[in-house]
């Protein structure tokens, strides 16, 4: 425990002061931004950080410091005008005057990797409070691989009436109750107030009976009144439990005839109102100009940061675990990884099982779990299904912290944000399974780790009509079109076992890129009896089989329909035409090839696509003189077999597509 | 109130029976499926049709039925072996033994549309309770409107713990508990298991708390003891708020060895276990064969139905507002709304006013809301950015049902689901806004209005970039290539204030198909100043500005790069290239256009496509020759105009790529 104890009330009283005028004078400068939120949530934030918050501007990634999460993003100003007076080096006063301008770190929502001490992109509401329970669950988790002397801190939230209204907020709150996140903080801005006025005209929930129903600690106090602010963290850090703190605050707090209404809370308040609350406040300085004290005040929460931060890393130095511990923190061991990984693929060539890949997905998960030890995964109460858990997994509970198989329980949309917080917390590979079709459940996590470069892995299985029976709203047909949409993301559709082992260490041991999977819940045959040490999936296509004397077509296709597509070629064969096949597992990857190695493998035969989904995402693989096998409606509920006839997904539909074309 | 009070308690046991041993022989004989649901919530469900719950089997649809939602969807042979045994004539034994499998009605999970009785499609978790919180409202609304004499039901909702921890029940429960919709009832199947196991392995949440919590009348009973479960119903429709009925249940109930088990969930019992619940049960009779006495206990329910309804006719029949009530429930007066939009029209062709399509969009709800008074709107708490309120219309609250507009918070998912509900029940057109990246966020709801092809209006504006300073979190860029994957809803991105107007009387009109607008948050100028009553909208692209003498290229465009095409054009010109502009504003009508149309539009010269989002779903618009200016990338938080062209979406930069293609 590094707090503060004496407290300058004065200058803790100044602290807050400077936030609501760098806030409202940034808004107006960029004439657009949300100077509301900053203002009201002034006092919480300055007892906050001047009494209990542990971070250093000098090493803003140290593994120890506290975390702060500001899932009410919109009130970015916030923390850029913390972040500034605590001296950031990259969060200059020029950043602040800037805010919101192109080619600044300040932008219109805290950006992770934009500026320093931000620990993850908010703005959509309700991801930050789920970002953190994945954040508080790997400091839990990390703390029992490693003890407290290198793992001991909080995770602190300030959320609003947004955050608390989303559905997400349900599966966060259900979760950090359950798994007794003690160490996690949410400060609810209670203010009454939405973009369209009071919440009264939307809501009628007891926010803090809610909280309590889920197994929270739960306080209210006036969010103007510090001391009191003060004791209800103390409280909220001794207890076991979640801690929700109610804050009671006006919107604004400051601004003499705007605060308390809706009007303040996304847009600039004005210069007339702007002057009125330097009147109020008596400041007396212009602005984006800080008096001398207040850089002392926030310069001395600062101080504390570091000297906690040096008092750890003198631990750390006498600590037998600290290489585990770096080990853990660090980039994966893609050596190791890779070696593991291709001693498995020669033995699958071998053996070549006829296996889904989902539960060729299990199989690899073995290997890799040997190779990485700092996996920890789950899935969205679907684990017999998509069969995410290795055999020497222990569930992690509120009882064991050391467990690395998380049951995340019927949260699709909880899980893809936590997972994202595991991975922001570091420590820790992550991934999590449930069916493809519910990617949309979670899609906008899913666009977080890809927006924040986030390394998790999404296993998603279940992946085409070719589930069956559970019919069109459990069949994805849309859905790897619209996931290949969304920039910096590796969508990775196997074809077979070996390919599903080579997907694996694509996603295991990615730093910059989350990869999901979309796996089969049909038995696929062993399409790679070849050993290859290539990772052949990580070049994103590749020709699986020549046509022997040049080809006459070229059959691309991905996932379960490979094997279809290689029927077609033996059935054209027959007919005494040529075909190759190519296995497309990962467009992006492709994409991201030289023309030369694209261009052979695409060739300049014509092409057949075949892929069960629609065929949207396919150009760039296609060309000129080409054609789609896949599907154009919603699936319907029958046996897999009776579906790929239906919907006319067949060997004979391909090479007959392709004989069309010739 | 036509309620059952003399009850045969044996005759109801047999009808609990039957519900048992018909789902466990369906599954059993189609080897897939959900027996554990419909054995444990056998006895609940026939309490509620036998006594409470009033359908007409021979007149499905009318309009003052009570709802039936079974949320928890995969227990779907609950509601096929009700429909059987009461009698609905497309749901004979043949369907229940060939449940889930090819060209048959008994689907694995409930499709509305696809057999009598079914009111919504439910499987998604979740998406049931919620659906149902539109259609209780819209029962209240409709009341409002029509009095109880013509609308007097209730809507009743069998939900499963996982519906609960999805995060959408937290929505569906605010909203419901807000609007105090007092005649939604939901029976939760408290069995404590979920497919991993336990409940206990991923929720700790006090539900009935949580209920409670939100203003719900929260009961718990014994989920086997029929008499305890036909007092909570009286108890939950007396009461004025919205009732949760906890039933505690033992899954799989009446299977002797296997009952309480996860194992139950969602696989066959197996021929041993079959027989052992038959013996249990006292069930001699063989699969598929029913006793008499069985269907005569549930044809008494559905002659209790049948009388309500006669008793209804008769009401209606002497209702002097019978034709407005028809009215309200018929398809859209699509002759009264395009009259009042091509007058609307031709005035704005004259008056050429340049706003934002989201202003367009206000403008023209104007001119719907007068030519469709049953018309209903809200937005997700974006009211004032997404200028989705017309002047006239009123807040609907829990005190005025009579209102026009919903205040539906910051819920989208719930927005959505609701307008679903909204549109099931029948008696409005509706529509409800979002930002158009947060269509993330409601994704899954999207997904069943196209599935089940109800005609409901999705209003998402701040469609691009073009929304400057709030930045990559807010951007859409993959958005409309992964919304237009999606089956069976049109996506309309208009240009100006005169294809706004065409878009909302497509969207208005509907019947069998949802319409999602994407809008601009910025100004955008007239570019229709010719007027045509032709929609020109509905062809889906059209020749904006044709090339004089012959086109050397084609540059095509939607919705506020039509603006950016347009000025190209001229820069063209000017080096005498003559460029036609073509606008297209939604790829799917274009789609459904004649050949001869498209080859026209599109024309023979290279093309080059223009869009502030990625290129995906644009093939169909591009051909062999031909560019794309867009965005390859995640956006960026400063003034629109920096970010344009930052990313090269210029008129320049258009021109440039025109010239190189030629």
């Amino acid at each position: 425990m590094n707090v503060q104890t004496q407290i300058d009330t004065g200058a803790e009283a100044l602290m807050a002061s400077a936030i609501r005028v760098l806030s409202m004078d940034a808004v107006q400068a960029a004439n657009s931004g949300h100077p509301g939120m900053p203002m009201g949530m002034a006092d919480v934030a300055a007892v906050l950080y001047n009494r209990f918050l542990s971070v250093d501007p000098t090493l803003p990634n140290w593994p120890d410091r506290d975390r702060f999460v500001l899932s009410a993003g919109h009130g970015s100003m916030l923390i850029y005008a913390i972040n500034h007076m605590l001296g950031y080096a990259d969060m200059d006063m020029d950043q602040v005057r800037n805010f919101r301008q192109h080619g600044y770190r300040t932008a219109g929502h805290p950006e992770y990797g934009h500026a320093d001490g931000i620990e993850t992109t908010t703005g959509p509401l309700g991801q930050g409070i789920t970002t953190a329970v994945g954040m508080a669950l790997a400091e839990r988790m990390h703390n029992a691989r490693f003890g407290d002397d290198l793992v001991d801190h909080y995770t602190y939230v300030i959320a609003g009436d947004g955050c608390l209204m989303e559905g997400i907020s349900h599966e966060a709150i259900d979760m950090a109750g359950h798994m007794r996140l003690g160490r996690m903080i949410v400060l609810w801005d209670d203010n009454e107030i939405t973009i369209d006025g009071s919440t009264a005209l939307s809501t009628s929930t007891d926010q803090k009976a809610r909280f309590a129903a889920s197994g929270w600690h739960v306080q209210a106090v006036d969010g103007h009144d510090r001391e009191a602010v003060a004791k209800a963290i103390e409280a909220a850090r001794a207890d076991d439990r979640p801690s929700l703190i109610a804050c009671k605050t006006v919107i604004g707090q400051g601004a003499p005839n705007k605060a308390g209404s809706h009007k303040v809370h996304g847009a600039p308040l004005g210069d007339e109102e702007i002057a009125a609350t330097r009147e109020a406040l008596s400041w007396p300085h212009e602005a984006f100009t800080l008096p001398k004290e207040v850089y002392d005040a926030w310069g001395a929460v600062a101080a504390r940061g570091k000297s906690a931060r040096e008092a750890w890393e003198a631990r750390h130095l006498g600590s037998a675990q600290a290489g585990a511990f770096n080990r853990s923190l660090a980039a994966p061991d893609t050596g190791a990884l890779g070696k593991a990984i291709d001693a498995y693929k020669a033995k699958l060539s071998a053996e070549a099982p006829k296996v889904a890949t989902r539960k060729a997905s299990e199989m690899a998960l073995e290997v890799v779990y040997d190779a990485l030890p700092n996996l920890v995964g789950g899935s969205a109460d679907l684990t017999g299904s998509n069969l995410t858990k290795t055999g020497a997994m222990e569930p992690m509970t509120r009882d064991n912290y050391g467990g690395q198989y998380i049951h995340y329980g019927i949260r699709e949309h909880g899980m893809a944000a936590a997972m994202n917080g595991i991975a922001l917390h570091g420590g820790f590979v992550t991934y999590g399974g449930t069916f493809l079709v519910f990617a949309d459940y979670c899609r906008p996590a899913i666009r977080l780790s890809a927006l924040m470069g986030l390394p998790v892995t999404y296993v998603f299985t279940h992946d085409s009509i070719g589930l069956g029976e559970d019919g069109p709203t459990h069949q994805p047909v849309e859905h790897l079109a619209s996931l290949r949409a969304m920039p910096n993301i590796n969508i990775v559709r196997p074809a077979d076992v070996v390919e599903t082992a080579e997907a694996w260490e694509i996603a295991a041991g990615a730093t910059g890129t989350p990869t999901l999977m979309a796996l089969s819940r049909q038995g696929l045959p062993c399409l790679r009896t070849e050993h290859t040490s290539d990772n052949l999936t990580a070049k994103g296509a590749y020709v699986l089989r020549e046509a022997e004397g040049g080809r006459d077509v070229t059959l691309i296709a991905t996932g379960s329909e490979v094997e279809i597509a290689m029927k077609a070629a033996d059935l054209l064969a027959e007919g005494g035409v040529k075909a190759a096949v190519v296995s497309a597992p990962c467009f992006e990857l492709f994409a991201a090839q030289d023309e030369a190695y694209r261009a052979a493998v695409l060739g300049t035969a014509p092409r057949v696509g075949v892929e069960a989904a629609v065929e949207q995402s396919w150009a760039p693989m296609l060309g000129e003189n080409s054609a789609f096998v896949g599907m154009s409606s919603f699936g319907a509920s029958a046996p897999a077999g009776a579906l790929y006839k239906h919907f006319g997904i067949t060997a004979e539909a391909v090479a007959d597509a392709a004989k069309s074309l010739i």
